[in-house]
């Protein structure tokens, strides 16, 4: 078994089923340590699996010192997980060759488990359930709030009293706002009738979910795929988007490459003359990070494998008019996609 | 002037006024480069000062091919600030000698300017005053919730509904909680006559309030100094914090060195018996980041000098009994310390 110094939080999680935020985890052979300090001490021997839990003041100067003690050659890590300065304190002697392997926590956890699988789902729910209930709440309540306290109200939702972690901060954008694709929320208003954006997802026992919807709001909308906009533009650019993401979904094949995937949205939007506003790649995977392996874009050659979970999640975006964005997380099952 | 090279949030948005997740920071000599990607164009265009802002798509090849082009030989980083897959891009064929300065930023806002001190004495007010809203709300509503709960109120009354910025995620901890210095919410109970204690801090424009309190959470109970406890052992622990915290603050002076402020607050501690469970530092420096320099520590020899803003929060912490802090901010002014 291969020597590896992991620093990353859901690395740390997979390997050994508990993280904490100043822990490393090292496994030398058949032996694996996890390294972490007094605050942590009594969760970490309740949770982690598969290692022995060591408790230090000193992280990295722990390490050090075990490394040295191991008498080891070689190590891998991964060089997108350490900064300078901690790597630096690790071999200070320069005994060790290191290998450095990026990604290769999410290399590992590309194909998800049939238990990664049902909790993926299980998040996939509650962060679908929870744009139902947006949607009420904004058609109550939501006319002439702004961005900023509409994005509040759906992260009270999404979190349900705090109750849930979510995956990322999500994104409440309007109209013209809606075109910047990681819009901060701002002070402009909800109208009746306005174009609405909506990215969002929670967790559940750390796995996430990711979803994207853009409706019209009027009193009693949803964020169900079918919308009707007023303006014909935004409807042929929704439809577009729509056409787009319900055939990605359709043709995916497991033994494409992940480029393939790419293709089969983008070709839709760039049949209809949008293809210079789909400013983005199709998609990403999604596990214990919100984005993992394997990336959707053009480039990617990742082979698609049954038990990978992706975002499909094409988009056109008009600069100073409007943006549609329209999101699901797929698990590629018997050789084809299934929305969670 | 010295060339250097920036990666931290904070670390940009000291030098130029702006700052976003995808950014390099590079000054060599008089000229200073911003480098981000299309997303932040508009924004980095319209609040960036003192360099120019250039868009890319590919981050470390840009600043690679700059660096290159300049011909310098030398440059300083942060190690800190710098992951080793990013530094590794930055200068693959090794032509300039990269001399590494941990903290170098930090060490450049250790003394605050007369607006930072504004700014953050904003944000302090903005915070006490929140702590009395949450005291009147945990009195009105919060007996018989948990510390989820009781978390999760709090952190909407400190966000004012999404308005301002959190420090750091709040402490709520009652009880034997509170023995953990970094207690997360459990599903625990606040009954009436309940230790309560309660860490948290907002953000004025990027800067950043602490403040910690333990009160005897009883009906119309205040988060201030003054409490009173049933129990004599926990009213001792208490009166010995407060005793520690207010004689560090009135007798600090600039020209000391950090750690004989620490010992202001921890000799009072263990004359009292109690120096073992004073598990951490006395305070840290407070600024764009929760915690800078000076570091408050028993070891840190760092002269004291005004300008400087830090935090003054000694503890006690009887593990499976209780725990207590009582933590103030306070800049160094006159030579004396004034809580903001």
């Amino acid at each position: 078994m291969k020597n590896i110094l992991l620093r990353d939080e859901s690395a740390l999680y997979y390997e050994c089923g508990y993280s904490c935020d100043n822990a490393v985890y090292l496994r030398l052979g058949e032996e694996a340590w996890f390294f972490t300090d007094g605050r942590y001490a009594v969760e970490a021997r309740e949770a982690v699996r598969g290692a022995e839990v060591v408790i230090v003041s000193d992280l990295y100067g722990a390490v050090a010192k075990r490394l040295k003690k191991s008498g080891i050659k070689r190590c891998a890590y991964d060089p997108k997980e350490w900064d300078c300065y901690a790597f630096g304190r690790l071999d200070p002697k320069g005994r060790i060759r290191w290998k450095a392997e990026p990604d290769w926590s999410h290399r590992r956890r590309i194909i998800k488990t049939k238990e990664e699988i049902e909790m993926l789902a299980r998040a996939a729910r509650a962060g679908a359930k929870a744009f139902d209930k947006i949607a009420k709440a904004f058609s109550e309540e939501g006319f002439g709030e702004d961005e900023r306290a509409l994005h509040f109200l759906a992260e009270r939702i999404l979190r349900k009293e705090g109750k849930r972690e979510l995956s990322f901060d999500p994104i409440v954008a309007i109209g013209p706002n809606a075109a910047k694709p990681h819009a901060r929320p701002t002070k402009r208003k909800l109208k009746k009738g306005d174009l609405l954006l909506l990215d969002a997802g929670v967790k559940y026992r750390r796995y996430c979910s990711d979803r994207t919807r853009t409706a019209r709001a009027v009193k009693g909308f949803d964020f169900g795929t079918v919308q009707r906009f007023k303006s014909r533009k935004i409807q042929r650019a929704y439809d577009t988007v729509l056409k787009a993401h319900d055939r990605a979904i359709a043709k995916a094949r497991s033994g494409m490459e992940a480029r393939q995937v790419d293709a089969l949205a983008r070709e839709v939007i760039e049949k209809a003359g949008y293809g210079k506003y789909f400013v983005h790649s199709t998609g990403h995977g999604v596990g214990l990070d919100i984005h993992e392996m394997p990336y959707i874009s053009t480039r990617s050659r990742t082979r698609i494998e049954d038990g990978m979970v992706y975002t499909v999640e094409p988009g056109i975006y008009l600069p100073g008019e409007f943006g549609i964005r329209i999101e699901d997380t797929v698990v590629m099952q018997g050789g084809r996609a299934e929305v969670l």
